[in-house]
């Protein structure tokens, strides 16, 4: 399997704007990676109440000084000139000029990506030190960028299961120059279809959406509307390569099975995770999903300081320049594609438990007996969790009604299981008498 | 308009006793300032476990000392004889006195309004001071009443919409010689009418009902019991003219829509309103609105320190002969004027809001963008109450699952209404995909 | 009728094995008490997930020393011998002796009651203080025992009432020479049985089940499918004579009727009685009531410290020879007898609640007013009750809502019957106007 770090140094620092050329070209690479199908919406084409933009391409874009002095360039970094700027020629004032010019609100070195994809203006970022320098009563600005009719792409990677009913992934490619939001996301996501492709006996159908955002989600949801319906929950992938520990933001439906399995799986996978409510953590095509008229619980992973108020939140480095491949590292990586890989192997598991047995179970006798006095915690969940198993009750309700993780209630149902008291089903099914 | 006051000044001090001269007197006087039914209820006509009682009058009430100082006159004050007093005449010794002379717990220079409409007997009420300085061996009383067969009245001033639903106001009129509770209320309630009336377009049907106090609730209820299942809501007018912030009481039912606008509109209306559950701030004709059968949920809306314990509680001069027009003015009716026209409005205006768009909307395109950066908490309300656009919520629902104002949800929904991206509806018409 | 201890005092020192002679001796004197059916459960019976055991005798057991002093004896003590301990006869080294002795963790002079009814062994029982006397290097065993067919045998008192619906009391009576667990039970059981039976006038039938713990429950309920769904709520009764306050311990489904009207009537029979949740006072055939697929929510009543952390959980002298009928008397059984007696009386009296009034009920007319001067808490509960009679609450319902005693709420509610105002229903009569 190809690093997921070499994908990323291969891939971060086109200019993978919104609808671009820069873009296309990392989607094409991604496609070589999995069977990928590349859905086009061009430019114009009415999706909800958004449109397509056009596809914006920067030939040229750099501050002169009037002796010549060429202050930044484009050519040095994407981030340069604002994203979806209009073009402009011509010398300008100091005054005139200063407005357009865009810094990092608290690094001071970094070039800050700046987007203006509806309010439109011409500008660029630049380092706040350089802005700084900027005495001269006159400066050159060029800036040669053109508006075009184009296509939006979004890659779709399908992993076919028994059932129609879908669970959504998805990850943005679409910002120029940043590696960790979210070409991260990206490559973990790429290596998860890799991953599900290879397994066999899916219950799920599931997709994985690479876009642009926002607009790419908006674009695919408005053009499937079909397959809304079945999508059943979905996972966002974000920022996943920095050193942080793992944010868990909840879906707008908190007590949908997506949230309830997650919430309890996610201390199996990472004892250090932290759990935040719906757009608590950070905000992104998610919300696209959980939108109205689409409501799918979809919730995200990230490794994002889950605190909007924090000082360094989302992480020292976002939407800049320092956001580079130094800040990930492949084992950080690997374990976010453990972490999306582990939950969704209690999504596979999530099932209703009908309990075959009436009564509790003549634990000796089926040898699943675990001694009140030499392990009381274990003899104490085991009739627990035996006693909650109706048919009505899910692997994670059972979990979050007992606070204890997926993994302890899938080992005792998974064991009941197997010894012939217990089915799992894919709707509830209850077994308890009804009285009036 | 005429001002309260002038009304107030005209009727307060008239015997307004349940079933009275008084009370109609001053029911014939209101009757002449908005269309009015007058229903009349016959003595000893049965309203559901309650009877119609008799017409009251009072001819004359005195205590006399043995040598003919006149101590007390009903001439002088109508309180002076307790209300539905059983006539009594004669020389009566101090001892037999005593029992039947009413005073005020804490006014000693009060005479306090007391009622013996069911558990009769005779009765005086006076001062405490004037209690005191009663010596003497003996004392002669002259209580000349009468018991006839009468009819009690209650006044509705039909307000029609366009639907049948019918909202209910309500004050009662029937405290002899008192003010604040509750001609206040009647005046409001009055000019409430007469603005609702001015009103072109109301949804909503309004019923004020002037009546004497349960009684005349139950006698309009019990013979209108195929009105009740149209009754949507209510509010009860009373105590509005002292000094006091507002108070509003909730219904039996706290989660009723009622309960769900009004609670969120009041903080538009008067910052410096209280509120409190069902029966915690004073109790009035609302019980029979919200009593079993009826179900009505209706609030109550006052100007009562809502707090029962309180040594003040309800207010300073609180059933007794102080009382009067001197503890009201004129701006504090119309800041209560004010207010049940605010709530009503909220409440014309809290419909289900229905989602015409899906996604979230593209906002900067529809000109209702919110900058992030420069209006962080404008931006994150916008995309707060957006995303709860189901069909399935009313604005009032949604101002309290965001613990916001009602006039905060309503602005971005009638903006969002205006701009055709949802509708406002008067039934639930959910939009989220149904799934398994 | 015959004192509860005598009972006790004629069966505790019976060797009342699960399966035994000892067993079917006691019950055979229970059922001279009262009318009862005994059901029998050949060894070898399937019984959902279990089967009945084997009839299990101890002819002989004792420990000798080498040079013929006899240790320990069965014939002084039935608990010397396991239950259910396999057969064995030899000279044993020290070494290979200790393992199979028994001792009590907490009372070095006591013989514990230690059973290996599954996981079998031979094992005997003996004080501490013993056990640490065994010096010598040899010591000779005699275990004589036998595994033979037999029938496992559950005594079922049935009092009828006029409802099909069932309500099930029992306790066990297996445990060999205990006299609080469960002979206390056991006896209190009889006695309200006896009392029931004489009562005219039940709704609902009642069985009580006298059985060896939990595998007695299996069988009946295995035996009795038919039944499960008629029985509507259940109540175990167990260590009831010794000097400790009473502990209630929930349900499973800690809403149900039996649960909300248990937990308020307990307050009117014991107000130093305590409460806890289902398995947190201690564990007994109520598990296989509350059991998946039976789901009856069946309480337990006993004299247990409801802290299972408690240094004397669940009393001194549980499950060993301190057991003895001198931790009983005949008051504390009676106490019991009349706690149970009172929270079935509560439960034939808990009852949907139909007002047939409308509005709030004219309590002077109706002769049941309460004077808000004189008593304000009578009067603000007297209508705090009347405005919840709708035909949708239950008296328990009631009683929790308002967090009172099911007395209190039972007061006003039979006044209000008895007066005509309202009418009991077994089943929800909701009587508010249905609104769209």
């Amino acid at each position: 399997m190809a690093a997921m770090m070499d994908l990323i140094n291969e891939l971060w620092f086109l200019p993978r704007n919104l609808v671009s050329d820069g873009y296309d070209q990392a989607l094409a690479r991604l496609a070589r990676e999995v069977p990928m199908t590349i859905h086009e919406y061009p430019t114009g084409e009415p999706c909800w109440t958004w449109k397509v933009p056009e596809k914006w391409t920067c030939d040229e874009g750099f501050l002169d000084s009037m002796d010549g002095r060429r202050i930044v360039d484009v050519k040095d970094h994407p981030l340069h000139v604002v994203s979806y700027s209009l073009p402009f020629e011509g010398v300008v004032s100091r005054e005139e000029l200063l407005p357009h010019l865009h810094t990092h609100k608290t690094l001071p070195d970094a070039i800050p990506f700046v987007f203006k994809y509806y309010e439109r203006d011409w500008g660029l970022s630049l380092p706040q030190t350089v802005k700084s320098s900027l005495t001269d009563e006159q400066y050159r600005v060029v800036i040669r960028t053109r508006f075009e009719p184009g296509t939006l792409k979004v890659g779709e990677v399908l992993i076919p299961g028994r059932s129609s009913q879908c669970f959504m992934l998805a990850a943005h490619l679409c910002h120029p120059a940043l590696a960790n939001d979210d070409m991260s996301g990206v490559a973990v996501g790429i290596q998860v279809a890799k991953a599900l492709l290879a397994q066999k006996d899916l219950h799920f159908t599931y997709r994985l959406l690479i876009l642009p955002e926002t607009i790419g989600s908006v674009a695919y949801l408005s053009h499937h509307e079909d397959l809304i319906p079945n999508m059943v929950g979905g996972l966002f992938l974000e920022i996943m390569g920095n050193d942080q520990p793992f944010a868990l933001q909840h879906s707008f439906q908190p007590e949908s099975q997506p949230d309830r399995c997650f919430g309890s799986a996610i201390a199996d996978i990472s004892p250090t995770a932290q759990q935040a409510a719906y757009r608590r953590v950070i905000d992104n095509d998610e919300r696209q999903f959980n939108a109205p008229g689409v409501r799918v619980p979809m919730l995200s992973l990230s490794r994002v300081i889950p605190e909007k108020s924090h000082p360094n939140w989302p992480y020292v480095g976002y939407h800049s320049s320092h956001d580079t491949p130094d800040l990930l590292n492949e084992e950080r990586l690997r374990e976010a594609l453990d972490a999306v890989l582990g939950l969704l192997r209690a999504w596979e598991n999530n099932q209703y438990v009908v309990n075959l047995f009436k009564g509790e179970i003549f634990c000796s006798g089926h040898n699943i007996w675990i001694d009140h006095q030499t392990n009381p915690a274990g003899h104490r969940r085991l009739f627990e969790i035996m006693e909650r198993l109706d048919g009505s009750r899910t692997v994670a309700d059972i979990a979050v009604e007992l606070d204890i993780s997926f993994q302890a209630a899938w080992e005792v149902v998974s064991l009941l299981v197997e010894r012939g008291l217990a089915d799992l089903s894919r709707k509830p099914h209850p077994t308890s008498p009804v009285r009036d």
